[in-house]
């Protein structure tokens, strides 16, 4: 059982600069949630390149079990760490200021070669890349199970009473 | 015939979260303006799996003849409920913040598999979903017929008189 | 109720040229597995502007009560016959041989303006165009909406016949 | 020669709804610039079919000899009046909200079928298409000749000397 | 009027290699049909860029009065002959091996800047081509016109047969 | 730790039709490759609602630790499990016949609302699929991360062994 | 060995406007800091295609070494300089007001045919384009070499700077 | 002067896989021409992070001057490259079986963050590559300038002899 009062984060939530974090900041918020630990990074797989190898290494040996990865255009940090390490990376896509609005870091993160995956989430959902993280933390650490099931329960009762307020016949 | 001054609604026009509702706002706009009693509901594929099949049992026990689903991004909604009825079900894709202006979300409603249709509109399109309805139901109430074929006319002459003011030779 | 003996077809099933008939017979196909009987009707938006005029007004006397109507490329003819009537037209883009697979008649068929929708479907998916008009169709003829109850039904019971054949589990 | 004391419109700039000739005004700007008259008409495909057939005939009988039509989204009204009319149709496609910035009409507006040609400017390029109507009708009225030389060497002279007032080293 | 038995060619169709030349034949056929001589001519923007310049000079000299140019990929050979004359030219983007079907010729061709028109066509459209120039040409030669009214029947013809082969009603 | 020798499957690998198993079979090839059993399921969203609903229970009443789901067109089988459960789903996005080669699918799996991620994976790219699985059960079962060490250390070997072949000085 | 006192610029930073002067404005910036003399200057492919040829033979006569080129929408102008010169040339697509933000310049400039490349960069990204013409110039002058060294340095350096400023364990 | 008969490769060629090495040799064949050496290298960014490490080590300390790097989807290999040196990168995005014919590659490569730029070519353009490549090392090795020089006028003889046999007046 993962245990609350524990000091050790089990998530890294990375970003390749400081301009990003804002984006990323739901990934904790939904983390916190939760009652999961997790830490803020910038690494920076194009212009810290060496960096990159020895924050992976350091997340083994601090045991972070889950990354969150995210950036905008060429995005290659998703993949790259997940070249690097066998902890599960969670890619979240950023919008940029051209280009599809996010479609190129939503394909580099995605379309990874055999062998090296990374769990994309839609463009600018650091919030799920947060939930996501949970749910595959919740194997391991069942009382976060608990807490996911009462988060499906409460966003049916929230679209209940969203419904409730809303229904009304228009003639 | 449709009785103008029925309770019942005719058409059930559905949200996945009330921050969509001024989106979808003209399909009711539409309705009205054809006398055809509507609902707007919130109902989310996603948040309330469950609630979106009670939702369309009851469409089929309250005499709903056409429902209007909408969503944004993945936008299942459409398709779910296309999914669990023979209702038809028109769908509205809503455009994001994110990719394209709305192309993930009219992918999404308009390529479903054989056998289960969804009659798709442009992207925010929930004016023209009402007019639709108004075109479904009136093959079963002839009076709409009439409303329909007026609307076409005002239409037209509303394209003439706006030609009129417009016309000018500039030399 | 519709008389399955009748003579009169309920549907017409237009294509703008003969080299595309292959690509909508599925729609007939869908109609005829519901008793529904319909008309294969070449016209062309382009080619023909005035034919295609008569030829929605000669619905309007024959009591054609949907129109499937295809195209591909630029793809006016939904669009256009939907601006000469109030029956409703269901639209199916087909993938001509440029351009991302159908993109360019997907969106020119959907991204009706403001009072004349058409329902679209897939890209190629004459079939769902059939049971949409069956849908359709249905709310007037209730012999019809039996047919598609057991059409759903047999959609899931083929799927559970499709997975009994398939679980196994692979050590 | 076509005489600049004339009173005859030479090319009708038509457009869909009163909203968009705000983005049609500067094929009328470049027209002017070259001395040709013309006409702003508002005809909609869509809303107006049977005002559409009569303004192109009476395109015929009145003399015009370009015919430049815009829209946005499915953007059906060159692509119409092409179908009816051998007069040159010039396309300008417009940036719509929704949709790639204005991907839907240009596909819509371009990708016409065999036979029936429209002439595409590129996305809300209203100016470029009476500079393009200016030099079809130079084939004509060779006077229009001289002015498009001339118009050119401007533009040469034009950059000649933003490159002066630009150039320098910088160190 | 254009004397039939005439050697000068009217139209130069261009493209960028004799690879491309069968998908621009259907210019010349088209031309053909309508009784307008044409030449077939091989000018690279990018590799004969000296030529490019000496090729539209000639243009002019030889009283060419439209020019088809075709291309793939950066399809530049358009819009520079468009830079170098005032005569109208037609762009016929073709569709490479890589990227969209031709989305990348397409915009190449069509987005051009202010001052400077291409006439695009669809992709592959080389008929088209033909077509259009017969309709810019007909302006100044009054026996075109009949002819390209002839094909307007023509092709309404050719529907209405085609329709009427295939018209029956099915079950 | 989990036991080799168990029965018991852990992924479920889900596929909306017998026709797409082909493009899903890499998933249990790769699980397999690590010794960790999975069942392969035909469970349709569209056409089997209701058996989707008794599929996700079962999962969890079975012990099913990690869904692979895949779908094409509209592809709302990933996200309609991950409405239903707490146990992670990893989407593979296919490849259909029309439409920028699985773009639809791709924006369909990925673009979830908050609060119900998928995970999701290149287009076609069931293997990764099985791998990332793989990833998220390492967690919980440490003998599966030694296997993973070996397979990143097996594939940086076969690249070395790779260049080494192709390793030569052209001259 | 390259002089800083020199006058003479070794890399012509070339736009088709004054207007998108601001956007290229950071080749400039990444030049000048690694002390390399440029030149700004206003070249029009399309509205000056005599002074494209002037300039580009006055590059060579003045040792101009690399050429930066811009463009917005059909972009012709850095495939126009690299077709007349031996020069490598950097292109810098510009994102315009319309298509895909900037798809159109990014594939009219990087799909260049075979013979005539074009070493584009991402969208806006003139500064990269100042630091590519520098990577290239320090094969020849290898002082540039060592600035480009400090240069990767100082931005690993400040990713570990910012990292440090933001790592913090988020219980 | 770069002298003909060493036998240090000055260019390397790097592929992420055997299977790639087709579709890259031309960068090889362009290369030869020139009778610059170069060397066909496999590194993967993916499968082999650490091997990427060394092989570009390895390129400084055996003097390679440029190096052109390819890949397909995520196309990581030469954005790490270019993360690892100062030596000028070209990359050329190859065509997957998925998504747009090599969109996703083309984005990866090009889109990369300040600082660390890709010279992209186009999709597949490997031939291109090593043109380029050339132009690069001519502005230190002057014999290959002349080499370039006469590889432009042999292109443009080439075109000139191409028009000469196609160029005939069609009646």
């Amino acid at each position: 059982m993962y245990m609350m009062h524990e000091k050790r984060p089990l998530v890294s939530v990375v970003s390749p600069s400081p301009r990003l974090l804002e984006q990323v900041k739901d990934a904790t918020v939904a983390l916190d949630s939760f009652g999961i630990k997790s830490e803020t990074r910038i690494v920076a797989a194009h212009r810290s390149p060496h960096k990159t190898i020895r924050f992976v290494a350091e997340c083994h040996a601090r045991g972070i079990e889950v990354i969150i990865a995210t950036g905008e255009g060429s995005a290659h940090l998703p993949g790259m760490i997940a070249s690097l390490t066998t902890i599960p990376v969670i890619g979240v896509p950023l919008k940029g200021d051209t280009l599809h609005g996010g479609m190129d870091s939503f394909l580099s993160i995605a379309q990874m070669p055999r062998g090296v995956p990374v769990g994309t989430m839609g463009i600018n959902a650091a919030y799920n890349a947060g939930v996501f993280a949970c749910q595959i933390l919740a194997l391991k650490y069942p009382d976060l199970q608990e807490k996911l099931k009462r988060y499906k329960e409460m966003m049916e009762e929230q679209v209940e009473s969203e419904d409730t307020k809303q229904s009304k016949v228009i003639s």
